[in-house]
């Protein structure tokens, strides 16, 4: 069987990469875009993608369901959107896979709610990285039994903020499964500040910025006479869409909302 | 509550490990040795030992058991002799926790049976490192979602063997939950024989062997735009206690004979 | 001083990075464009320009040469052009940095000798990435120190030969500073072909070809109980462009030609 | 030719490694050791070497050198005696192989004349771990191409400083080749302190601290599109002793006094 997929947001960055990747994809037909202001009657029509996508575009879902019949709707647009978009498709048995966060509680709860009434399958994931999540998930299981941690991640130099997120989050779910422990030398001592990098719930987080690094992160568990190390590189975009396809195939098999790749996984 | 172990093979390399690991461990109590032949009265009258470890030494098991009760017996023996003593253990309550392999499927088989009719928990780990232990397992959960799998393991110059034995079984257990796929090109080309390593099932094994390393595997997956790689380093064989340490406390919580440190974690 | 610089080959792949690195480059400025056939009168009219890219498209270089005064000609076309552009550059006193290989070893004693007589600087470079000429000439030198050394390259797979060139020419390299010598134990064997990867004299290369990998290389030296790694990771075309500035630079300040930029740094 | 060699602190942790390494060296031949109390006749009567091993003790320098000849003198002892023992040495035309630091200035100087003067060759080493060495020199000859730069240097948790003594120093050598730049954005921020490590002239430097890890640490360049990453790992005391052995061969072949592997190779 064929899954039949809408995307809203192709004109993106994410969106255009999907689109490609869905078009691809065996056992995938993209059969529809969404858009929020009327760029043309197929994409096919616009410079970015091939002359011979003959991919109808919508600006309203509710024709785009009732006309083109999607499965499932891939939605990598923006917070202000996403909520609305993700009722409609679930009202109307679409099954949505989101890319975007932002909803609040509320906002959540019904969505919950509306996905296990009917039964249609619902994926909500902030991040499509596989590695990354499968990153995440081993770093929390192997703290169980090497609970001394220390993480390093590492981006190019245009990056604002120290840790990432990926970092914080990955400390945070190992935080989880160990009692807070103060690692290192109970007497150890910075000669120069900050050598030891951040510290969260005992363990270190240490950040390096270079130009020509993209996305990189090792989580190093250290035991007696050994090291275990999981490490994620993120070349480039693509790597979110493995994740994007994986899902696709994920939330037909389900029937509920799922929040987070990890809880799939 | 302090768990009482008595140790098979104390004087081995293995064996004078886990006596120190056991005498320094919180909520462990060294209680008892047992050697095949008389070798004095306690190990503190052996020159490896500290002169203060006033722990008795038996020849024979059952007098062992009556005279010191241990709850666990830790045996890093050899294959002869630890089929009788897993035997006698369990037959008097004292939770074996075994370190060698070399049991007949038939042997096994009765051990199972003896554990489970008596309900003592019994460990046989013939890999002690938890951090390899962690390492397969996430290796055949990564490869369910990226099944392009290449293993790198590294070893000192005085190793016989390519690819080494956790190399293999790393890849037969990552074999057993993808299908078997050519993986890289399908045209590519060896200009000298060799390059692209051992084949397994598709998968490609490289085995690098060089003065100072010690052992070490890697195991990288690759996918759109990204690569996990899972990485183990052992620096000596200090790495096999902590998993030694971990049997002694999960052998007090089974019930049942569990082969294999994989099976527990 | 702001160095003058003309490009060959600007919209090639190559070429068009080097067209906005040059631009954003302070010191130096983009002052013509050489193309084989008329494609407009300046790159501002070419769609993968900027259209305030107000730099002149010539066909004929001794033109280019007279009307624009270039200090530098970056060559980056192909073999049947580049020996006559580099011929006519040195000829006007222009400095030629060239990225082509496909000299033969005639034209190539003809250039040196051009250069040489008339004391203008040319640096001829098959390879621009700084950071894998440096991986090479420190392998180089390590070698001679800690001669035990195996070399892992890394690439995408749709790579068709095994080794890399760059991993053979790093093998080549060393080769020149050891004598031949066996590595691993003289009675190591391979259970599966292939484990221990390609032999060249007596050192190892291995090849690992993964989808989402771009071109990386490791070369690793064991000694007594240490380790010594030197590794460079390539992720995008961008990586070459470094060297290219650099070379623009310093084929200013030298009065012969350079064949090779291991042989510049 | 074999080199007569002289051990002082034979019975120190570096100084019996020592006594091993030059027992099994081929060309070398160990003729006696310097002891500063009488503990017996030869090494043969200490527990710790085999009782094979007649190599007569002394508790004065000028009579083993009367009595035994040495080309060489490695002295692995402490700050207070080897400048005595470096003195005398010289003066007897024994080339004396150093591996402790603490002059003063005043005295490296006086035995820096006392070598050129008489022609005997004298190497002082802080660190003989030529991997270390190897890349601290190439860190610095990198960071003229690839000036942007982190350092992350890894040891086990017992360690009270941080970062590391060949840390620092490694970021020292490299000042000295480029001039302070602050690495990162511009406006970057640590949203937990320290995430960004310890700032050196605009480098950052890294300390992760472990239970299993050894010394270990990793040099990152970044350029455009690229990463060169130099790491060394030290595994256990051994990998001193080969550079050890190089500079009992290297004191033969030198008139003056060199202070520092890094001058050396």
């Amino acid at each position: 069987m064929t899954i039949r997929v809408a995307i809203a947001g192709a004109r993106g960055r994410m969106g255009s990469e999907a689109v490609k990747a869905v078009t691809k994809k065996e056992g995938m037909e993209l059969v529809a875009a969404l858009d929020y202001k009327h760029v043309g009657d197929s994409l096919a029509e616009l410079e970015m993608f091939s002359p011979n996508l003959n991919v109808p575009i919508f600006t309203n879902l509710t024709q785009l369901i009732e006309d083109t019949k999607p499965d499932v709707l891939i939605d990598l647009t923006n917070p202000q959107s996403v909520y609305e978009h993700t009722k409609v498709a679930l009202l109307h048995n679409v099954r949505p896979v989101v890319g975007t966060t932002g909803f609040t509680d509320e906002q959540l709860n019904e969505l919950k709610t509306l996905a296990e009434n009917s039964k249609v399958g619902c994926i909500i994931a902030p991040n499509f990285a596989i590695g990354a999540i499968l990153m995440m998930k081993f770093a929390k299981e192997a703290a169980k039994y090497l609970p001394d941690v220390e993480i390093i991640e590492l981006h190019h130099d245009r990056k604002l903020d120290a840790p990432s997120g990926t970092g914080l989050k990955t400390a945070q779910l190992i935080a989880e499964v160990r009692s807070e422990r103060k690692q290192g030398h109970p007497n150890e001592k910075e000669t120069i500040d900050g050598a030891r990098g951040a510290e969260f719930e005992g363990m270190r987080i240490h950040s390096v910025r270079l130009p020509g690094l993209v996305a990189h992160q090792e989580v190093l568990f250290g035991g007696d006479g050994q090291l275990l190390t999981i490490r994620h590189d993120s070349y480039n975009r693509e790597s979110f869409m493995g994740g994007v396809l994986y899902c696709v195939e994920a939330v037909m098999t389900i029937e509920n909302l799922v929040y987070g790749l990890e809880n799939l996984i």
